[in-house]
């Protein structure tokens, strides 16, 4: 891979890709030039050719993309061809839905454990998943290679939590708290933050409307 | 408010001013300078400065901005100073979890119903909310001015759903399938895709590592 420095909004677009491609391979179709799938995909032709070549250039002039090639080298690209191991704290309807969601594990990231501070559900299955004590976190990343925490609890405690998960090895939060975490260098963050998402959709209705 | 066209990378920053100006005004803090706004929020006091001129540059030189006065102002910008009337398709963990996330109604959206296909739940009510038939969807938005459908069931049957909505009124969705919806020119679609979002924290742990 190139150390060539991507933007952001050429990372965000590789995970909608990934989407098309698989639903084209699903459909039998093998072979998709960057006209064609700037229909189906909704960016234009330009903007796809410009993407992929940063990437190293994937489509053959007059051939076009094939299809299973290019799923493949972006399925690498997003780290999808290797497994992670995750754990997920905050049992509630978010983190069982999140935990119950079978593309994620379907695409490598499986979930370890949920924990949950709510001494009634410590202890039981919720789903095949064990619901454990938010004290022994640490322990339980430390002796299970865990490298993904998932942070469905409200915004107070978010932060010791992060720091504490960090401490004990992970090395990326996917964070449905509405707060920006503070993390060391190398750590990865990536937030989730549904009432921003909610603000801007009312935005756009008051400005259309 | 200005017709000049104000670019998504700004409008999808106002959400995170107003979260940060209400936890100001919180803790009682009334008057900030662009220098303090921005180590709060980690964006270049340029950034903010310039942000803020696309609605009308609020504040004033060698003052700083009234906290409580931008807080109110951004709130007008996204459009909160109203309210919305919104149903929830697909009560699931997660159309549950998002049915009673208070601070969604207090930021003024109004969730009057959920909808689901099941038939084991249809005519329960689950934390306050009554489950209906979503054959009933149409009357229920018209009769109860509805504007914002939110979408919380698995990609296939999202189109359909969505068009049967639009037809009926409604005039924003809020999207959680995993699916480009096709709406007419005028509807807002907001889309909250995780799987983009967990792929994007495994593309940057992959690049880290």
């Amino acid at each position: 891979m190139p150390n060539k420095i991507i933007s952001m909004a050429v990372i965000r677009r590789l995970p909608k890709y990934h989407r098309y491609l698989k639903e084209l391979l699903d459909n039998g179709i093998h072979r998709i030039s960057s006209k064609e799938l700037s229909e189906i995909i909704g960016f234009t032709a330009s903007q796809i050719r410009q993407d992929l070549n940063n990437f190293g250039g994937f489509g053959q002039q007059g051939y076009g993309y094939n299809v299973g090639a290019l799923y493949g080298e972006i399925s690498k690209i997003l780290g999808l061809d290797k497994k992670y191991n995750a754990i997920l704290v905050g049992a509630g309807n978010l983190g069982q839905a999140i935990a119950n969601y079978s593309g994620f594990r379907n695409a490598g990231f499986e979930i370890k454990a949920l924990f949950d501070a709510n001494p009634k559900i410590i202890g039981l299955k919720i789903n095949y998943f064990d619901i454990l004590d938010p004290e022994d976190m640490e322990t339980f990343i430390k002796e299970n290679n865990i490298e993904i925490l998932i942070i469905c609890i409200p915004k107070n405690g978010a932060q010791v939590l992060a720091e504490r998960a960090i401490k004990a090895g992970i090395k990326g939060i996917w964070n449905f708290a509405p707060v920006d975490l503070k993390v060391p260098n190398g750590i990865i963050v990536e937030n989730v933050n549904l009432t921003e998402s909610l603000f801007t959709l009312s935005y756009l209705m008051k400005e259309e409307y």
